[in-house]
């Protein structure tokens, strides 16, 4: 009999440490990077309100959409986008098969490693570089050739990998949003033939949840094995009007909150903002020229102008990387 | 004493009935509306392979894709495409607009009810009806206009709703891969705009997970909000060639499972089979002319022929309508 009680205490304690337990947890810092603050408290405001049952604001989960902007926001894009560094990287593996390149002054600058005058050449130079890096092969051999180069290149200022460059506090917040019923979503003006194959790995988020600029892909027997080759040519420029565009054409939703860092997010974040019910727009500003970069407005890469005077008349969440991240890398 | 003993007794007993439950639950029929036999078993075997992981066939829950055509998978297509039928209502809807279409053989055939006329203009007719009926509006009016008639019109034939017309086998297969750690999708040469309002509540298949053709679409500030106009210009045929295409931008990752029914679906069949480890390929095959239709080798909507041969020869699953199901409509 006296056994019979203890271990039906002990099954009651175990329940009751277990109870105990969750709901401690429940109160651990979600966002431990972020410093206290109009920022972090914003975001928490947001997903409580929304998350809520008995809120008036609550949203269901398979409405819960939030998209991330890729380069600037999720991860850096100084001195220039990462993405160009592999094609960069891989014009120079490419080379000794195209000996044609050794006449053609773009092709010339980056074997010599001459960035300026790589630079000079504007979009249509880096758009150059990518359709003849990132075609030519199927598409498992190109995701081969990401995951190598994902897994060994180094940023020449920090020495990390790319991949180690992506922003701690974005990682949390994305983490955050997970456990709160959010579907996350990448909406990047880079391919997403070159962000799927680490997206997962690195943010938790699956291929399927990758919205990107692309090239033309086409199917074809070879040897009797179906095969998807990449084309020189492009499909979709996800930036600008086109991630809206992109928004509706992968999800069909219109997302709950969106997350951006440049005047190429601004029609993202309008698109977000406009939806009926709560909102949260998300500004990145690049504000740490020690631990980061600074910039913004007349910056080359990841100009943010126009956007960043939108955000402050409609009071969307701008963070201040200095003084609103305690820690930048993880 | 007597107490705490007896709560402990009925604790455990409430436990194991419940295990027990749960148990039973298991081995109720998964598929009742499929007929016993190969077809079935072949679902239930790959089911059980690919998801036990003991098995060296074992796949992780996140590579369970699972993609479906729509037309003659999931529902009907005779005697014609169900989406065609919708775009010749709204040809009679907007004709009060458009008093040119009287001039128009193709237009004056649709508001004639000369629906053999229609069909003569052939692919590039369709495709004009289409175009001129699913542009000119935001896509947020473009889902209303179609969930008003998803809830409205019915079949000529059955006087059921169109999306009364689904499979009740295919319903409960789809509920059967989710319940075993799937993700299904719906890959159709139909409009992902004419899909997309109504896919979650008949199949329980989200908007993200709908993959179909396109118009292009173009984001503009309209009185200063931000709307996505749909264009008469047409951006992706998701059929054939374009369905392993489309799977590749969509999902980024090689199906496990394609079903499809049509000469349409052969290359996503292909494709899919073509996967390393164990895959699924499955055909629908209309033979039920009393309870449906029975059609395939020389049929106008849904042609099968060399997708049947390559079924016959790879040995993929081969649905027999009349004898494989007991049941059709819900």
């Amino acid at each position: 009999m006296k056994k019979g009680l203890k271990l039906f205490v002990a099954v009651l304690s175990i329940n009751l440490f277990y109870t105990c337990s969750v709901k401690q947890n429940d109160s651990i810092d979600p966002l431990p990077s972020w410093n206290e603050g109009k920022s972090k408290q914003s975001i928490i405001d947001f997903v409580n309100d929304v998350s809520n049952e008995n809120s008036p604001n609550y949203i269901k989960p398979e409405d819960r959409i939030a998209t991330f902007d890729n380069d600037g926001t999720l991860w850096s894009e100084q001195p220039y986008y990462f993405q160009l560094q592999f094609a960069l990287d891989r014009v120079k593996v490419l080379a000794p098969e195209h000996h044609e390149w050794n006449d053609d002054p773009l092709f010339k600058a980056v074997l010599e490693n001459d960035i300026k005058t790589v630079l000079s050449f504007g979009e249509h130079g880096l758009l150059e570089l990518v359709m003849n890096t990132h075609s030519g092969m199927t598409t498992e051999e190109f995701s081969q050739i990401v995951k190598e180069w994902i897994n060994t290149a180094r940023h020449p200022k920090t020495n990390k990998l790319y991949k180690e460059m992506v922003y701690q506090p974005m990682l949390e917040l994305l983490d955050y949003l997970r456990a709160n019923g959010f579907k996350t979503y990448i909406v990047s003006g880079g391919g997403i033939d070159f962000m799927r194959p680490w997206t997962e790995e690195v943010y938790g988020i699956p291929a399927e949840q990758v919205i990107g600029s692309s090239g033309k892909v086409k199917f074809e027997m070879r040897e009797g094995q179906p095969i998807l080759v990449k084309l020189p040519e492009l499909n979709f420029i996800d930036d600008k009007e086109g991630k809206p565009v992109g928004i509706h054409q992968f999800i069909g939703k219109r997302p709950i909150a969106a997350f951006g860092n440049s005047d190429g997010d601004l029609q993202m974040l309008q698109w977000t903002a406009a939806g009926e019910g709560e909102r949260f727009c998300l500004i990145v500003h690049h504000t740490d020229a020690k631990r980061e970069w600074a910039y913004d407005r007349i910056s080359h890469i990841g100009k943010l102008d126009i956007a960043l005077d939108e955000a402050i008349e409609k009071g969307w969440t701008i963070v201040d990387m200095k003084n609103d991240w305690e820690k930048i890398y993880p």
